[in-house]
């Protein structure tokens, strides 16, 4: 992905009459799903929505960026509401059951629960969703790397997202949107400006 | 990366004589540099630590996790703790001198400032470190492309690791440690350990 650091720039228009190849948005997910998070808990959902009707209504609620629609796919990051023992335990099973019942680790799992259950359900969620960040990243790395174009999102209304994809009941609050697609030829205002970005001076200090 | 995600891990005990590069730090940089933020504000900065004694003192700060110190770079990311009028004219002047004058530019971040301002400090910290959290996830990916060891750290006292650095007074909070260094031959736990990731259709959900 380094060498297309300046390929990838959050697209403005895609052109509708192109789509993002399978193996290619399958690739995406990998990145996500190998994600490293705290713990390794993964505590967050990613929804792939072909469907138009969806992604028209995921359209109005997010101050009608078109991407969504004109793009091919779009990914919709969910974090969990909170973490809860069930979710933990989980967590610890399925490292049981790949690795083999350890005591180290029914005990690390354990002081997990300690820490996070007395914690407010904000405090959590807001933990999940920063996992789902280091996710996210990771997705629009994989894009970049695969010349896929995308989107990264903040600009929607995050409870009408979680009201037509039910994520509420499912435990998980929408956090960020990625649209998939390939960039129009024309009719992009940003593409082509120069890439703005604060000098290495400004945002890193080195302390030899 | 994509061809990198199984050799990545959370590195539990790194070589201390060996040493990451300089320019392949370089290039993780870069990657932190070019990673997408909302509005394009990059509301985070990065401290690059060699030093010794201040590796020391983090480390003490981190529930003494060898990496600290065995690594030969540690990357801590520190979020702005508040959005100002100050920064986020900041940003605008930079956009106005990389791309000349916008009057659409201007009433995006006036905006922008009448969105943040008004808000906490706290959802404001929150909001920034999900940002540093886009870039951790591109310095992760980075390395793990340039086969960089790296361990992506959570577990410290933050209040301790802002007063080594002086973040507070800066307007920052520490967020993440990153230490980069070269995998250990022997002695990790976790080397060589089955990757537990859960199966996609846990995790994914397709909505056509």
């Amino acid at each position: 992905m380094l060498d297309k650091l300046s390929w990838r720039y959050a697209v403005k228009k895609m052109d509708p009459s192109q789509c993002v190849p399978e193996e290619k948005v399958e690739k995406i997910l990998e990145a996500i799903r190998y994600a490293p998070t705290s713990s390794g808990v993964q505590p967050f959902e990613v929804f792939v929505i072909t469907n138009p009707e969806l992604r028209d209504a995921i359209r109005a609620a997010s101050y009608g960026q078109p991407q969504i629609t004109e793009g091919s796919h779009l990914l919709v990051f969910a974090a969990w509401d909170n973490y809860t023992a069930e979710r933990i335990d989980a967590v610890l099973a399925q490292n049981v059951a790949e690795r083999g019942e350890s005591e180290t680790l029914a005990a690390y799992y354990e002081r997990l629960k300690g820490m996070y259950l007395p914690r407010t359900e904000e405090t959590n969620h807001d933990h999940a969703a920063r996992q789902a960040y280091i996710a996210f990243g990771f997705a629009l790395a994989a894009a970049a790397e695969l010349e896929v174009d995308s989107t990264p999102m903040e600009g929607f209304e995050p409870e009408k997202v979680d009201a037509i994809l039910g994520l509420r009941e499912k435990g998980l609050r929408s956090v960020t949107l990625l649209p998939l697609g390939v960039r129009a030829a024309e009719g992009d205002w940003l593409q082509g400006m120069a890439k703005v970005r604060k000098p290495a001076d400004e945002l890193f200090t080195v302390l030899a």
